[in-house]
């Protein structure tokens, strides 16, 4: 398997927390998001991921190569292909219930927040830095509010339960990015908790960003 | 079952659709998304979905009540719970490419285009409307570049072969927002098809914003 990923990419970041839970080893193929106007949107990668998002996660079988894209479309397929690390409930509603608060993250938060929303509000919309980060507290602010009182009734030393699944994956992410963008995490005495609690485990410590060899 | 929602929530119309093509009835419950400040910020919907967004589908069993919230959380659900009308394809990596092109919907676009995004653009950031229009259609058009490369590869009748799946709950609600907001859709002629194919199918046409009772 190869990973194309970028070190600060929070939805690279989700997936190889996956790999690592799950002991996979996977090529790490680095796409600079920032150098050049992003890597993503050159042609050779754009063939590759017609979104010119990362990750991508290439598997090649023989001549075959399938190409995984989205995020959170990459980690159900692990979930299914390698279940013996499961990192959803089996109980239905239970199952979605890590979905929802997984989906809090990655349709409501992260969205908002990301390199090329916070590029377009500079260049496009003249939107100044100090503005811009009062537009990204908020979204942080209102996805992690509704995340806490999720975490209150459902989580253990996780986001749900003791052992970690997707909502985890997508979580620890989001917190590394609020931390960089000095967001006051003191409200959230739970997601700090459920955060720490995480990346006291191999797996997630060994996915951080800055243990990436394209960190700089 | 009971689906809170609200007729021009895009987020519901996917739920309805999947609710019409497995042939399942739920009690319509109106969340208006805009008068009073948004209904869905009452205290008693709160109580149900802590995120306070549309749609939820609570589900009574017994004494029991489940509480499902995020749309593509209750769309897995359902595709689990009620698999007769399969909404993704058994094939591991074909499903993967349903689920990647949903998400370029659910995570890319839709999340920069929705109500509370718009809102917030123009009474926080004092952004116009011709402004506003310029940002809606930016993340329109590179999400449906996008899509509409992955359809040249993979669509039949729908977005994935010649059945409906996840990916089109997505792009129909997405394109009818598109729409609304008059983006010109010429450049996107297998989104233009696969959206009519959809709409002529009677489970996408009764799911339509105007044919719902709180249409106004």
């Amino acid at each position: 398997m190869k990973l194309y990923g970028y070190w600060r990419s929070s939805a690279a970041y989700r997936v190889r927390i996956a790999l690592n839970l799950k002991s996979l080893t996977a090529e790490h193929i680095s796409v600079h998001l920032v150098k050049d106007g992003g890597e993503q949107h050159s042609q050779a990668y754009a063939n590759l991921n017609a979104q010119e998002l990362v990750p991508s996660l290439v598997i090649e079988q023989g001549d075959q190569q399938q190409v995984l894209t989205q995020s959170l479309a990459i980690l159900e397929y692990l979930e299914e292909a390698f279940p013996q690390v499961a990192l959803l409930p089996s109980d239905m509603y239970e199952k979605s219930i890590v979905r929802s608060m997984a989906m809090l993250v990655a349709c409501e938060v992260h969205p908002l927040n990301n390199l090329k929303v916070l590029q377009y509000l500079a260049n496009e919309l003249s939107i100044e830095p100090d503005t811009k980060a009062v537009w990204y507290h908020h979204w942080i602010n209102e996805g992690f509010t509704a995340l806490e009182k999720m975490l209150e009734r459902h989580s253990g030393k996780c986001c749900f339960g003791d052992e970690p699944t997707l909502a985890d994956l997508c979580l620890v992410p989001q917190v590394y990015n609020a931390k960089r963008f000095n967001v006051d995490m003191t409200a959230y005495p739970n997601i700090q908790r459920v955060n720490e609690h995480c990346l006291s485990l191999k797996a997630f410590a060994e996915a951080t960003p800055e243990r990436q060899a394209d960190a700089t």
